[in-house]
This record gives C-alpha cells, structure tokens and sequence, in this order.
C-alpha cells in the first residue's frame, strides 16, 4: 500500500512537475513582459527624484514622498494602502561646508560634506594638526598622547580587489560608522572620513555616524581625490621647498559645518497590500526605504528600490495573478541615520501576530540584475532553490542564488518573526559606490531597462514564493 | 596492464587535477589583482576618447590612433608590435545635417544623422511624401506603386521583451542594413530609419548600410522621439484642427545631408604579440575594433575593446605568467563600416600559415562582464568549458559559458583558419544600445571597475585556453 502510493505520488509528480514548471516560465515571461514593455518603474522614479528630490528624514520633502507614494498606491487599486506611524530623526546640513588641507604656507581646498549625525565645528570652523590613520587598530594604537586635540584622518581606501564592491563598502565602513566616535574617546577635536568610493574623483560621500553616549566632535567626508592630496603632505615636499627646511611640517586641516540635530519628526511607512486568497494572514514583503541623504535625488539609494517594489505588485496585478499569499510592498522610513521605519515595521509585525514567511529587500541599487542572496540559510536551503527555481531565472541572467546578506530595512524581522527568510535583491554592485551617498545619485544614473528587469526578477522571485513556499530549510 | 595504467591514470589525475585546478585558481586570482588594482585600461581609453577621440576609418584621427596604439603597445615590451596595412573606405559626413518633418501646414525639427555610407541629398535637401512601414516585407507588399517619388520610414522599434539588448539589436537592424537598398529598388527617394535604440531620447543612431549594387538614395537615422512624432502625423490630428478638414492629410518629411564617400585610404591593423614558449606558431588572438563612428568618441564602441585587448597581455606578462601559445592583441581598423582590417587578418594568417587556435573578441561594449559566447560549438564542448571553466570563473561573476556569436573582426578567421574557435565576450548588454553610435558613446559613461574586470575575465580565459587548449569538440 504504501509503496503503491510512493509509485502513484512519483506517477503524479513525473507529469505534474514538467507542467508546473511550464507554468512557472509562462508565468514569470508575463512578469517579465509586462516590466520590460509597460513598466511604470522608471517614470514613477523620474517623479520622485525630480518633482520631490532629496528626502532626509524629517524634512518637508520626505513628508511629500510620503504622501505621493500613497496616492501612487493607492491608484493602482491595490487592496490595501495605509500609512505606518514612527518618529524619526531629523538632522540638518545647514549652509555651506569648506575644507582646507594647511601646509607648509599654503591652502588647499579640500571638497569636504559633514557626516550624518555629525555636530557643527564652532562658527568660525575648525582647525587642528592632523594625524593620519588607516584603521581603529592604529588609533587604538597610536593613542590618547598622540591624538589629543588633533584632526583624526581616517584614510583607509576601498579595496577594489572584492568583486562585489559592497563588501569593499563593508570593510572601510568601520571608519565612517565608529571612527569619530573612537578618536572622541581619546581626544580628538575632529575627524575627517576618506570617502567610501570606488572612485577617485572629488565628490565626498556622505552617510551616517554614530557618537553613542560617547563626546561628539565634528566628522566630515572628505573626497578621493582631496583625501590623496591631503595623505602626500604627509609624503612629499611641495615644489620649491628648499632642502635646508625641516623634513616634517605638521599638515593642519580646517573645516567648518553647520549641522545639527533637531527633535524627532512624525514620519511614516507606506504600505500597500495585495490580500492573499488562500493565506491573507501569510506575508511576503518587498521593500526598500523612502528617505534618502540630502545631497541628491536618492534615485539609486534607494528610489529604485521603492520603484521597483510597488511596481512588483502592479506587475503581477496586471497578469492577473492572485496570490495565495497576502504581498506586501513597504516604503519604509529612515533607512539612512535611523532605521526607524523597519525597526516599527517588524514590532508591528509581532504585535499584530501577522505569519511573514518572507521579505525581500532592494536597496543596492538599480542595476542590471544578478540575482538573490538568502540571509541564514543552510547547504539544503541553497541546493533547493538552485535546483527548483535556478532554471527558471537563468534566461533572464538574475540566477545567482547564494548565502548572503538581505537588507537593513527588514532585518528587524528576524527577531521578532520566527521562521521568516530574508533576502536580498542583488543586481550588479561595480557602479554602486560612485555614487552612492553623492550629488551624483541623480535619476539620469539609473538606466530604464535594468531598473525594470530588477523589478521583474523580484516579482518573479515572490511569484515563486508564493507558489512553492520557501519553508526549504 | 591496460587495466593498472588506468587505474594510475586516474590515481594521477586524482592527484594532479585539484592541485591544477588550485594553481588556475590562483593565477586567476592574480590577473584581477593586477587588473583591478594596477589597472591601466581606464587611463588608456581616457587618451584615446579625450586626446584622439572620434576615428573613423579615413580619417586623420584614425591614423593618429593607429601611430599612438603602436606605441603604446611598444612601450609594455611585448615582443613583437606591428602593422598589417590595410586599404580602408573613407567617408565623411559633411557639414551640418537637417530634418523636418512637414504635416499640415507645420514644421516639426526632427534630429538625424546620415547613416554611414549613404550618399548626400541634393544641396537644397530632399522633400517627400513619407510612407510609414514596420518591415522589408511590408515595403515588398506595398510596392513601387505606394513607393516610388517618396520617402520610405522604417519604424519598427526595438523588441523591449528580449532579455539581451543584442537580439533587439539584430532583429530590428535590418531596416538600417539592408532598407535603404531596399526602398530605393522600389523607386524610393530617400530613406528615414528608426534609430536602432533600447531608449526614447532625442540622438539619433548612426551606422552602416549597404546599397549594394543598386540605385543609391540618401539615408538617415532619425532619434527615436523624433520616430515617434512622425508615426504620431499618421494617426493623430495636430490640437485645434478643425473637424471639416480632410482625415487624411499628406506626411511629408524634409532633410539635408551633405555625406560622401572619398578614394579608399592606407590604414593598418595594430598588432601586438607575446610569443609563445611551446607552441609559438599556436595563436591565440584577442581583439577589438580601434575606428569608431565619427559621431562621438567610441568609447564603448570599441575603445574599451582595444583596451581591454591590450590590457590582456600587459596583465599577463605583469604578473609573469609565460604562455605556451604566441598571445595577440589586435587592434582591427574598418569594424564599423567595411569590415577591411578583420578580413585582411584572417587572410594574412591563412598566406603566413599560422596555426589559430582561438581568437575572443571584445566589441559589445566595456560592462560588467557575464561571460562569454562560443561560436559553433556542439553540446560536448559546452559541457566541458562549463565543467572545467565556470567554478574556475564563477567568483568573479563572469560565468556564464554558452553558445552564441563571437565578432564581425575576427568572423573571417573561421574560413581561413580551419579549426579556430570563436569566441565573443559577454557583457551586461543593458546599457549598450542607449549609446551606440550616438554622441553619448564618450570616456565619461565607461566604468573603470567594469571595464577593468572585463579585462581580467579576458586574460583569465586566455590563460585558460593556453593552459589546457580548447580542442573540446
């Protein structure tokens, strides 16, 4: 009986797996068609980038993403659109930044941005000796005697060897997330950031920092090319310099910034809902995060990926599918010097006792897609999805399925769903960090057809989702 | 006795086959060092695009760029730099070009640009009637009656539902190739084509086309914006037309262009050689076109290919790797409009009698790489690169190993040299087509990192190929 049943499961599944994996590609070329052909993606984020611009936390202009993204929600009828409450941070720039490598009698302009979160230089700026670091270790070691009322110079470049050049991100970010706060602890009066960039040009990138209880001294980025220049003071004699001269002259730095922190704003996540038929309490979330730095329009970070998420649902609103699982896709608030929204996202998740088998986030960019990495997940889980779903999104080139990060967005989940998969969406990282947290973040980067086929690949990843299931641990 | 020998064979194998595959592994790990480190591509295409900047064939430029490339190669000491002469077509565009569209008493500016090869309009330019077709074969159904005394529109855009921009690109290409030959039997006066472009923008796409040896009429590319305002005469009514009027007003179409094909000029193919240890009469040729169209600085198109080429041989011999093989890096002259230097290399390598092993070409612009497309090869040669070559390739996401075309520079290898294999360098195609012979193709829309990476795939597989051959049929 049971071996005539094992026969008869094996019967079914021999004819039943071919047709359904017909199916699945019928289904994902619609997805894909209708992305590539009628995608709304790109045009939603040339509105975003240039009818709203840049959209920090807390300023006028994340309250009008907010509330276009719900009327934008909201007219593609989906079953639900509400606003999420949480307040956020609001952190501002204020007037204009300058920065100036002093040597040896002259002044250099250094192209200089504040941190976020960082505190202002007193009005009239700032102006101390500098000393170079490549690491927290050589701060560690160099200590409080030769720190104390200097400039800490953070100066260790990206490593371009990493393929993926978020992990080149990961790896320098060290120096801009708890360098200030390091050097304050042995006396520093200001740090200085080397841009976190692939890049050698004369942009600095912006991104935050964090003080924790410690003191907060003044922390700024400072450009490639102006943090080279400023690392062969440390090297070279300026031309001319005559050789009787002493062989080291202190290099002193001066910036000046305006920046501040004001109370906590009312902001919010947008979210909208496709109810599921079979299991509406069952979620699948795709987001990305609405905020953005305040130097550009956030098209890259992380407009593409709010783009790309509602446009996830419209597409498969529009090729009539009906999920059995309810999908959602949130905007979420504060991604950049907070992470507010998500942290909210994933209590209310908890206090409404809402199932999220899974949530996807997009939030590395709009670039040609290369596939999904899947957070915490074992040998068994990866050989799964390799061997059911691989096939299927090899003929769109977005098949690279490994053990990897998901996003800070919806990290929060973890803790407080149990059993929920986080993924990211991966698309190709090699332009990301020339970008990224630059005024170069600009919707004329971000080319239609990979924003739309990021789009189509997370689609077609929760349409698989929401037909298979992803409980392959 | 057969039976041990097999099994020490395999013994060996067993043995020898994880520590080859290790030393790949760390040769391949090398290249990208050097390429993504020390990489001298990006400043090289820098010169070319900025200092040299359009070249094409005939032109002064070209010939600069052919005496620079010399140099440059001689000054990485390679062991042999060389020019193989060349006659080339020369055809210049002339002075400022024209389009209007004329419909109902309005004119309409519309951008164009001569495709390369057509003839000029008269002096005072060219006014018809435009018959708008999607094909060639809805030009043979219409006829000379609906196409003699007017101009012929080809309008069928590109197919945004291919996952490869390429295959837009060949199945829309036609109508550039081969249309302009094509209305002009049916007595067509002038030819208006549809740039061949993934992007709506306002720059109209040059390139080739052939009359054959029938009547010639001028041709011109016209912008896709441009396109549509025209298909949009055909259909719609300008505002305010009152209702009384005929429903079916002529589309007349105006342009002026002053192109013309000038005596065939010595030009040369730009040779650069590393010779072999073991085999120095085995080539193993890779190459990228060095003229570009006259419209913008060919920086993806090929500037990048040439120097990744050369980059290929300076990264091997950087990290003092000693190829069995003799490896080539040509710089092919008349790509884009007569395919002269491809052809006179493969003949000359038939009349030298050199044994070609495999030649790659880089001519699809310099992206992120995805990995490369072997020409005419069975399902048994596919297994085995894919076996052997894509774990090897796969940590650098440049693996995707499948059939497919190689390039029109070394295609005449195939006849000439029996036993090549072919092979095309793949990279993300997303982006090519937005610039492709446009003004737009210039140094600032090249990644350094994506080009530099493709460069070090190349050399990878080159030290592949040398290591192990390629003999997999």
């Amino acid at each position: 009986m049971k071996k005539s049943l094992l026969l008869s499961s094996l019967l079914a599944l021999s004819l039943i797996a071919p047709l359904a994996k017909a199916q699945d590609s019928l289904m994902i070329r619609k997805i894909y068609d209708e992305a590539l052909v009628n995608g709304q993606a790109y045009d939603n984020l040339r509105y975003l980038c240039k009818q709203i611009g840049p959209r920090l936390s807390g300023s006028a202009n994340a309250q009008k993403a907010v509330e276009w993204s719900k009327k934008l929600m909201e007219s593609y009828g989906f079953d639900r659109v509400y606003l999420q409450p949480v307040m956020v941070p609001h952190w501002v720039r204020g007037a204009k930044e300058e920065g100036k490598i002093l040597f040896y009698g002259t002044e250099i302009s250094a192209a200089i941005c504040a941190l976020g979160g960082s505190v202002a230089t007193p009005a009239e700026g700032l102006k101390a000796k500098v000393v170079e670091v490549n690491s927290l270790a050589e701060l560690q070691t160099l200590g409080e005697s030769a720190i104390k009322g200097n400039i800490v110079f953070f100066n260790r470049a990206f490593d371009q060897r990493f393929i993926e050049t978020g992990q080149a991100y990961g790896t320098a970010g060290d120096q801009r997330n708890a360098g200030p706060a390091a050097a304050a602890k042995y006396g520093a009066v200001g740090v200085i950031v080397r841009s976190l960039s692939s890049k050698l040009d004369d942009y600095p990138h912006t991104g935050g920092t964090s003080y924790g209880n410690g003191p907060k001294i003044p922390a700024a980025a400072i450009s490639t090319i102006a943090a080279n220049k400023l690392h062969e003071c440390f090297i070279y004699w300026p031309k001319g310099t005559p050789n009787s001269k002493p062989r080291f002259m202190p290099v002193e730095f001066y910036f000046k910034q305006n920046c501040e922190m004001l109370p906590d704003v009312q902001s919010y996540n947008v979210v909208g809902e496709i109810k599921g038929t079979e299991k509406p309490n069952d979620y699948i979330t795709v987001g990305g995060h609405l905020d953005s730095w305040d130097l550009a329009e956030g098209a890259h970070d992380d407009g593409t990926g709010v783009m790309q998420s509602v446009e996830v649902l419209r597409v498969l609103k529009k090729v009539g599918y009906r999920p059995k699982h309810s999908i959602r896709a949130v905007f979420f608030m504060n991604e950049e010097n907070g992470h507010r929204g998500g942290t909210e996202y994933a209590r209310l998740a908890a206090a409404n006792k809402e199932n999220h088998i899974a949530a996807i986030e997009t939030d590395e960019g709009g670039f040609t897609p290369r596939g999904f990495s899947f957070s915490d997940v074992n040998d068994s889980f990866l050989k799964t999805v390799n061997q059911r779903w691989k096939p299927l999104l090899e003929p769109y080139e977005a098949d690279r399925l490994t053990r990897g990060g998901s996003g800070t967005d919806i990290e929060p989940l973890k803790s407080q769903v149990p059993g929920i998969t986080l993924i990211g969406f991966r698309p190709d990282s090699q332009r990301y960090f020339d970008i990224h947290h630059t005024p170069n973040d600009v919707f004329e980067n971000v080319n239609k057809r990979e924003l739309e086929s990021g789009a189509a690949a997370i689609a077609a990843l929760v349409y698989l989702i929401d037909q298979q299931g992803i409980n392959f641990k």
